[in-house]
């Protein structure tokens, strides 16, 4: 089949979780090919898998399935839904997790910054410029029966992918539903008088502050960056160049800090959320 | 092929072990396809992977070769051994990592309950319901060669799962012997006026508590459950109802013991072989 | 195709870096089989991921791919290069991680011990005995565009790696060059006296303590080994004999110091880089 299903979870590598989930997806499609992007998301963490699927979903082929289980709601009301965009099928709880894909076809609607979960709320499809579509999951006939109220991971997005994988089009699964549940993606903000506040949306285990200041967030010539009462001036082009903290657009397209060989967060102390002052360094 | 070998080990995917092992295996059936179920068992925890494989392997499809290192023996008279049961093929030291496999078919046998390795005894196959067949593996012409005493996982495991993996049948690796070794799975006990006792059995990395009690163990109606000095009142239906400590049937089928959103292990400070006191509640 | 691709990184799974390198390259060729050498390679450590490799990559069948990407001078000049040896490709930033691998082409030319990378140095391939070849990687249309300064992993060595296993020659991703980075890899040294002095080069999850002495370095007869001040008597046969410390050849073919259910890493407090003792037991 050449099909291909990723899968992003808070399961660990440790537990018996993920290889379940991978050996009904076997049973179901042995011809699949499966790619684990990331088991370590903090247990519940949903802003952090977001933001993980969002930097690694695109850089694979047209079509791949793209599983999803950041489930702290498994077992309540919350829905299971089927992401279709133009690229991928992402199949998960609709719960906030697939913000940051849904945001990469709409940057322009995004709100004020927020990691917080707390402020996911229901948004639109039909607002949204992309041809996204969503399914609400509800045919239990493609799911691994008795469904475990605390493991729908195993017993309905794994067979539910499987499935899709097969060629099963999203629509046998349920019915299509206008909205979804999303947070916004946090934006750099105006500080004034040219200031741009950016922020600390994810720390790698490098140490690499990303920001959510992109490329073309920054304004025209050099800049200077203030981040915990310490100011770096000019971006370096790598992380080997320069000495002490080294501020770079990293791989992502984002502006990161970082220091040569070294983890810029324990440098620092920063944290998720923690701001960044950015200043164009006058002539 | 289509054929499926799991690994589970304790070898740490940090190590450059588990990488030998496909590499040996892919050379052999270069078709294969190869799920990890776990790396990270405790080093030479055989309790803790016959727990972890006995949860997961199940979920694959029919005809899943399951290999399993986790091998203080490992250069010692301990035999190694092929069991196969209905759906699957193991490949394992005969040192008790497969005594959930193995009681998986004759629940009626357990005796009480322990989750120590110390208390491995040999059991006789012939004694079990059920149509288990071990293989002592002999035959060196399907093992890489030459073989090291401290990795039977590259040098005889891999190659034999591989070869199996190629259609090759269990009789050829060796005579088959009536007697392998296991342990007595954990079960609950009757503590007497109308308790059951059963005990945590294995902590996910959530830290759930997953116990010995199955829901049919239970008795009818609502139950008090005691652990640790706490007292939780019923069950409840998913990790995401209730508040503090929570008790429900679990994806294994058995009764856990969890904390919304939150380390019920931590909360508790509760080990492997903790007790858990079962009542039911009068009407 | 059947073409396998490892690979070795210190990109920790945890991050989405290594699931974006799988995504470029199954865009190229779906066929493919991944299989993860390491990935928690402390960060920026060539040393430690010439050694994983070189330990595991001899295990994969010919013609596999290794793909490794430890690269703290990403986007600095540091060439990229295919080397290509009698049984597989490398693909690798030219900083030495290939140390091992060239190595085992001409052990005898192994300088004094070390296992700091400060000491690399310019490699002519044309004194070597073996028919190594490496090609710097020049030609960008085979690159994934645009290309980012701090992940040529994405964006260079998986595209390359991905075209290589659809059978483009070595030749056509850029000009041959005859001198590569490497580090002398370890090697024991004559203590006097009929003393041999070895290092510890590398120290696994279960603590053992692995050595740059072979076999064939060994005295003949019975030997005495002094590590930090302990004396071993004889070698092993396996982790499972004796009591406390022991020595044995372990499965690499190199002299190991272990600790029979524990780690001798945490009994002797020993790092990478000690000197192990190696006396001749008189008649």
């Amino acid at each position: 089949m050449g099909a291909v299903i990723t899968l992003t979870t808070d399961f660990s590598p440790s537990d018996a979780y993920v290889a379940a989930m991978k050996g009904v997806i076997l049973g179901i499609n042995p011809d699949v090919t499966l790619v684990d992007i990331c088991h370590t998301i903090e247990p519940q963490n949903i802003a952090q898998a977001a933001f993980v699927l969002g930097a690694a979903c695109h850089y694979f082929p047209q079509h791949t399935i793209h599983l999803v289980v950041v489930d702290p709601g498994v077992g309540t009301e919350r829905k299971a839904i089927i992401l279709r965009t133009p690229a991928y099928l992402f199949v998960a709880p609709d719960n906030g997790v697939l913000s940051y894909v849904i945001a990469q076809s709409s940057w322009e609607d995004a709100a004020p910054v927020t990691t917080e979960t707390s402020r996911i709320f229901e948004t639109q499809l039909g607002d949204l410029p992309s041809p996204l579509q969503a399914i609400a999951i509800t045919e239990s006939r493609y799911w691994h029966s008795p469904v475990s109220a605390t493991f729908h991971g195993r017993d309905i997005f794994a067979p539910v992918a499987a499935h899709l994988s097969l060629g099963i089009p999203p629509e046998d699964f349920g019915e299509e539903t206008h909205s979804v549940m999303s947070f916004p993606t946090p934006h750099p903000a105006n500080g004034g008088q040219g200031e741009l506040v950016g922020h600390v949306i994810y720390i790698d285990h490098f140490g690499n502050l990303i920001t959510d200041v992109t490329a073309a967030d920054l304004p025209p010539g050099e800049v200077s960056i203030n981040i915990a009462g310490h100011i770096i001036e000019g971006l370096s082009h790598s992380y080997a160049r320069g000495e002490g903290l080294l501020a770079l657009i990293g791989s992502s397209g984002s502006l990161e800090i970082a220091v040569k060989n070294g983890s810029a967060a324990s440098f620092l102390g920063s944290s998720v959320g923690d701001t960044v002052h950015i200043r164009k360094i006058p002539l």
